[in-house]
């Protein structure tokens, strides 16, 4: 059975992200830092998961680059890094997908503003119009291996 | 130690999500059926990945109504629904952080638009202004529990 480590190895950057982010509580992690979580503790109290597994993940994604220990070393505090905070978009359209399409009853936190002004729902665009999976492509770009230009041509042929 | 089966208990639109498509192939597979993946054989040629796995992830797919079963049934096709088509913004936001911080060699594929352009970066907005992590907030929602509104008050009361 393929295990995680092969993630990293496909020529694929989601797979990367998924290799970093991907496991079940990861994530979540990042979320509670974004809401303002630094103690262990405070991850702990929001996802109610054991102190090994959530130390695991926090020694993770510190190796990862994704949060930064800070403060006296037993009594650390984890906070996000530029890496980090890169996520917020991928992480805000994931949480709008779950509140779309799978929680039924409304949204359990909102995303806003400084000014408390809800985000608009996250979309793809390309020049300002929306790129919807109707017309989305998907093309080799410049660190594409062999294998993924063949794949890729493979499907576009089929599509003809 | 808490198994994936916890996700959906969580008052959090973002675990629900990944407890669908969180887990280390299930997103490459619906990654896959964007870039006109059809049949088993080309999921698999894609991943590498072993039968057994492949046929579980694309059944647990097929059964969260993010991918349907067409076709004959002794040689199905897999393809999107709406429900799965919603998922573009946030794989494309996620692939896209992976191209920036994880893949060095280059993003190894592009999203565009029919025409060829590029899409721009995901960004997460509000009327217009970008809504980066340093002007985000969480609060919460018509969904949330008592519990997730004592943890986000705690968290607010700390940052005073």
């Amino acid at each position: 059975m393929p295990g995680k480590s092969d993630l990293a190895k496909l020529n694929c950057s989601l797979a990367r992200a998924m290799n970093l982010v991907g496991d079940w509580w990861t994530l979540l992690i990042v979320r509670d830092a974004f809401l303002g979580a630094e103690r262990f503790g405070e991850f702990q109290a929001s996802l109610g998961i054991a102190r090994n597994i959530l130390a695991k993940r926090l020694d993770n994604l510190t190796r990862a680059s994704i949060l930064v220990r800070e403060g006296a070393p037993r009594r650390p505090l984890y906070r996000l890094t530029e890496k980090g905070k890169a996520l917020l978009p991928a992480l805000v359209a994931l949480q709008q997908w779950g509140d779309a399409w799978v929680s039924a009853e409304g949204p359990p936190i909102i995303v806003t503003d400084v000014a408390g002004r809800p985000v608009d729902p996250v979309e793809l665009r390309s020049k300002g119009a929306i790129v919807d999976a109707a017309v989305a492509r998907f093309v080799a770009g410049p660190g594409a291996t062999p294998r993924t230009r063949a794949y890729l041509a493979t499907l576009a042929e089929r599509r003809g």
